[in-house]
């Protein structure tokens, strides 16, 4: 794992979520999932191309989603995943790519990333083959959690 | 709809499964999708950067994407999407968008192209935001199908 490559990722993701909804989640510890690997029920998937090729997936539970969500609109209660919740969480999380996207290119790292695809559904599966997968768990006080799985090729 | 960026998808997605598969699927009517939208229960996910920033989503019904990947190994018979069937049809995929890519490239219109991402699951529902959605599909002999919803930004 090539630290250097992770930890834009993390950087944004805290920052991001800290200003867009206040919330102060830990970094748990990283591990490398193996192909197949089962997703939550709200994936938000954003494509890396340029020096870095591959995918970012954001795995959130209904109940997390909503509370995300929630928190971005000011409080406003969100109880279910409708298309008004969605878009605010596929909005963090291309707010937090972007983000990462900055953080490469004071590295001199340039990497282009593709607008959100925000997929929801049951009993669903991921297969991302020649990559590596690192996922990075963002922990929260009440004990739940958001997934962030970084695949990449280093062209 | 901008004729000149979807032909590029069909032409290779023909060529492709022509070659790799002995199918000639016909095109039938393209249509533009609202978000969200129900998906297959096989997707494979390959994202665009450059001149044009979006995504691809090839869906599949299981029996298609075995009848896909048994003609891609030589007629030996798929019955279940194992590892092995999805990584051939997500190979298939990556090929198509490959080959598109090289036919942009020959109009002087540069794009990137991530890694594919297989996705499968039960009640998969997508949106994707301020986008177009068209839809492309692919239909066989025997009244089967495989759906290309492209979804772009034009930068």
């Amino acid at each position: 794992m090539n630290v250097e490559y992770i930890n834009p990722f993390i950087e944004a993701s805290m920052s991001i979520i800290n200003q867009t909804t206040g919330f102060n989640p830990k970094i748990g510890k990283l591990y490398i999932k193996n192909t197949p690997y089962k997703g939550d029920n709200l994936l938000i998937l954003i494509g890396l191309t340029g020096k870095i090729q591959g995918s970012v997936v954001l795995s959130f539970s209904t109940e997390m989603a909503c509370k995300i969500a929630s928190a971005m609109m000011g409080g406003y209660t969100v109880t279910q995943l409708d298309e008004l919740a969605k878009s605010a969480v596929g909005e963090l999380c291309n707010m937090i790519l972007g983000n990462t996207a900055t953080l490469f290119s004071k590295k001199n790292i340039h990497i282009d990333i593709t607008p959100p695809t925000i997929l929801t559904g049951d009993n669903i599966e991921l297969s991302i083959h020649q990559t590596v997968i690192v996922c990075v768990p963002l922990e929260f006080d009440d004990g739940s959690k958001i997934e962030i799985d970084i695949s990449y090729r280093d062209k």
